[in-house]
């Protein structure tokens, strides 16, 4: 159940936590639209809630991702360092698969950071379908991350992978990413939802819309509001691509979601030379920002190179972005029709 | 092989489609990028080609869908009654799901212009997952569409659904189009290739890139340089969509083919409220237009209510597909950067 | 709407058909379990039905596939020439992909026969993905199949691919195939639907089940009750298999239909080397026999190559379908109970 | 590189591996086919390994799976407790979906004993897609599985869902189970090859057969061989079953690995009418053994009631199961073909 409270409600909150507690049942809040907060509650409480002082609005029927639900809120903002995701200016995370060094991090992320980006990605700890394959450089490259922060006052996201990783990245990064092949790794969620950190929430190679946002959930569910959604390409049987980015998740999500919703063309085509083109269908498709794989010199990137863009392109790119979403903004309440031929019979 | 003639090879042009004969090799041509004829012959003929009287060029290495790809010209464009696909203007094709009478589809297509669409789509023939539906009204659907041009102006397409129909549909509409369950139906794109007017091309629920390109070349290798690629959406695991656009598909055959490529977010979704955003989607993908369901009252469409949007909605769309089109044809070659903050450090 | 008939009431079956006529609903038979007719009605009747004489039953919930299901009637059998499928013995339909030549196919097929087929198979019109490969023999394929009948004493089956093929192939096969690309080629569906041979249906790539019984039930409900299902794989992201055996189907389809379906190890894996236990698989989930590519050298196929076995390793899969297929059948209602160690504390 | 030793090659080893750790290079060994070691070094040692005393073989091309492959060795068997996994007689492994209580799980492992099965499954830990719902009773569940374990003699595998459980699991169970969801977290495969407990894997829901296989590494190249594998059904389209067994991937694992391999046809149909007929499917396939869901009362089951079977059924799959391995064992190398009608021309 959903239970909306009035600003101050802190006795009421505290009773329904308590009375959830007694009946062995999860229960969360997010910030209401109108002030106070939003409680979920895992099973119905046996008590007349409606009445309690400050309740504003009970729902016994909602999505079964109820605080990622639009029955919860409306439309959500999350912020990393002093960047708004999801107020309208698409966000720009950037920057290389793999953190490579401590120079080449600093370098890439001024690049980066020239081209337009407003957050650096980059993989410290990194998931490789190989056991004999290089896994990251670990805290080094955590602290390699920091160091390019510092160089550039960008907020840094990088990926955590399991539960005991979390308080040691989180002391590093600005933002925690879960990965795809971890999106169903629901400990790590719960752990991530014990964090004050922001969570960049990457989609399964075959989640469902649903399923990707009861992952959301559980991390909300544990305590921590701040989750951006990430689409980042399906897999389908198609072997051009790398995966398919499924656009149709975006407006699909904010039918029934507050959360913001990012795009990732990179690991969404595999290809390089698809990624500009799918960075303005991710921002038409009103996705709140994209995360794209940058390298001074793709071809020599530690991982991922073929699906890695110059700083250059992703300058180009950025700032048909920013000139595009200007426009949708302008026209998303009704322009002037478009005037059509003379209708001649 | 494919072989590119100088204007006025005639001769030479005779004598290769001979020796092909001669070879029981499949033959065909469409116009190349200098004015002559590029050829693609289905096996290598035995002869020194290369040395032949105004033989400008000849492949031996090449795509498969040989006059489908990008080694035989560049982009090309497909005229159809007086509208030209592929020229940088989105074209809206828009339309009912199935012709429901002839005082409807006139309104219809009334409607549909006056909301911008340049070509008028709806559907006398019917694959219906049921014998017992409604299977569309037939020739007598194709006459109405007839009505509906001359009372608009509006050219038409139309599908058709076996080998025999082409030449009766061909005498109603001016483009033919081949359904997503026929995409693989090569006596249907065989027949298609015989006829003279242009063929709308949509890609089956799970055709690769390779596959849809080839059921183009069935076409064209046939006789009929006149095909136009529609991406309709692919079928996935995920309950929240009936299909899932997968535009990179877009660029993706755009990096390999010439042929224009449509976007169809109506069945790539089947859900209203999200055709708009994904009608954006596709243009900035990069599609040279749009085919989209629209009907007066969508409720009670005769079939594919869930996914018809009304014609102001379409109104709506296209002035927003226009305006985003010529930005994106102004930018792009270069735009002044994107003004990023100050580097600090 | 269904109707279960009585032996003989065919006064009553030519009034309800006449009324079906008068209501525009398609109308069809089959073979009832209690001696008469079962008939589908494509839309209710505006008539006391179950008053009329004869009337055993009538069925007003349906599933969408009525004369396909098992509401209709229980477990059905299609005889093609001399044999029988579904009555519990492993029909065994072997042959190569596409018939080679005349002095070939005879050998092919008495090598098939010596290895255990009873059915042979081969294609005189072939579905090629590209318009340059080979396309079939055609007509002289058919006669090649006649002659390897003739020698053979096997009834052949064969690709019937557009609606105006089924008169020419029907007058040299004893069973007409459906291919996978055509399953939803509805038109080529009703075309069988009016001859008088039986059909083997093959699953499209992508075809739900009730997808693929909405196409038998397209030929039934134009009047052809013999229709065979087969699968054959389906389309998945696994590069190691061309399609994947979709042996769920079996039983599934046996859970709410009354035709035999048959299983294609070949197509469903694509791979000669797990064609053995596929087919003992197929078997062992309850399929009425197997469809499988052989040739007496198969890296040297015309088509198909890779997935195909030769004469011998068919006599190893056939003997062991039998033995196993016949200790199916004598433990399937109840055995001794496995011995279990003896329980200790 | 693959290097096998002879037998008592311990210095040779030794050197190797100390060597490996010089480069940085991942190095784990499993036991060969001929009494020694086989190493696999992620990275080509710089020395002439060859001519190293013991040394009986190097491979540099191998499978990336390098210690799953064949390759590497032979046919594998796996013991779990005093039950082995891999040497022909069909493994059984049963149990509820989650363990429910001390009585109900003792109550449970007794029928399931009486029934046919060999080890007992329950989980403890139970990831649920839902937050809200329940998550399993932890260590309380895992003594209750070894107090059934104590009742009845058999084995217990239970899943592990991170890294920091696997002590925990280890220390009550006879075997580790990593789910479908968490096939590629990398970092519990790692704590899991730290583990001296078999492992079972079971197949993620898109995972590929290399996928599948180099999960297998992770765990092996951490330092435990012991690896048995599950297909439990991948996700498709079609909602007429809640996975689909991939049967193929069982002959096609052992074609290129000598892993066991179950498969689980509970889930793999999440139908619980299915299951009989899909295990019968899974052992003709060449399955090592089945995993199976079974409960007393299945429409009561706390989780997964639709796909469960009775203890009576499990009894009679299991009795066919093992009349049907017989017959398969004996008639591997060649039966008394199959008599075939005699050829009439």
């Amino acid at each position: 159940m959903l239970i909306e409270l009035a600003t101050g409600a802190q006795e009421t909150k505290t009773r329904i936590l308590q009375m959830a507690a007694e009946q062995n049942a999860l229960a969360a809040s997010i910030p209401g639209d109108r002030g106070g907060d939003v409680l979920a509650i895992g099973t119905p409480l046996d008590a007349d809630v409606a009445a309690m002082p400050g309740v504003l609005r009970v729902e016994m029927k909602h999505k079964p991702f109820a605080l990622a639900s639009l029955e919860a809120r409306s439309k959500s903002t999350v912020t990393v360092g002093d960047v708004v995701i999801g107020n309208g200016v698409p966000v720009i995370m950037a920057g290389p698969c793999s953190v490579e060094g401590r120079e080449a991090m600093i370098e890439q992320a001024r690049l980066a950071k020239a081209a337009g980006a407003t957050i650096l990605r980059g993989g410290a700890f990194k998931p490789r379908t190989s056991p004999y394959s290089f896994q990251g450089h670990g805290e080094l490259g955590l602290q390699m991350l920091a160091d390019a922060r510092e160089a550039t006052g960008l907020p840094v996201v990088t990926e955590v992978m399991e539960p005991d990783q979390v308080e040691l990245v989180s002391s590093y990064a600005d933002m925690l990413q879960v990965g795809s092949r971890n999106m169903a790794n629901f400990n790590l969620l719960k752990a991530c939802g014990r964090s004050d950190k922001p969570v960049l929430l990457k989609r399964g190679f075959v989640a469902t819309l649903e399923e990707f946002l009861m992952s959301a959930e559980y991390i909300m569910a544990h305590g921590n509001p701040n989750v951006v959604l990430c689409e980042r390409g399906i897999r389908t049987a198609d072997p051009a691509f790398r995966f398919n980015l499924d656009l149709n998740i975006v407006p699909g999500v904010q039918a029934v979601s507050h959360l913001p919703i990012l795009v990732d063309p990179s690991h969404g085509t595999g290809r390089r030379e698809l990624v500009h083109r799918m960075s303005l269908a991710g921002i038409a498709a009103g996705a709140d920002g994209l995360a794209i794989e940058v390298h001074p010199d793709p071809d020599n990137a530690l991982s991922d190179g073929p699906q890695t863009i110059t700083p250059d392109e992703l300058a180009h790119i950025v700032s048909r972005v920013h000139l595009m979403s200007e426009l949708l903004m302008e026209t998303e309440h009704g322009v002037t029709p478009f005037e059509p031929l003379e209708v001649s019979a």
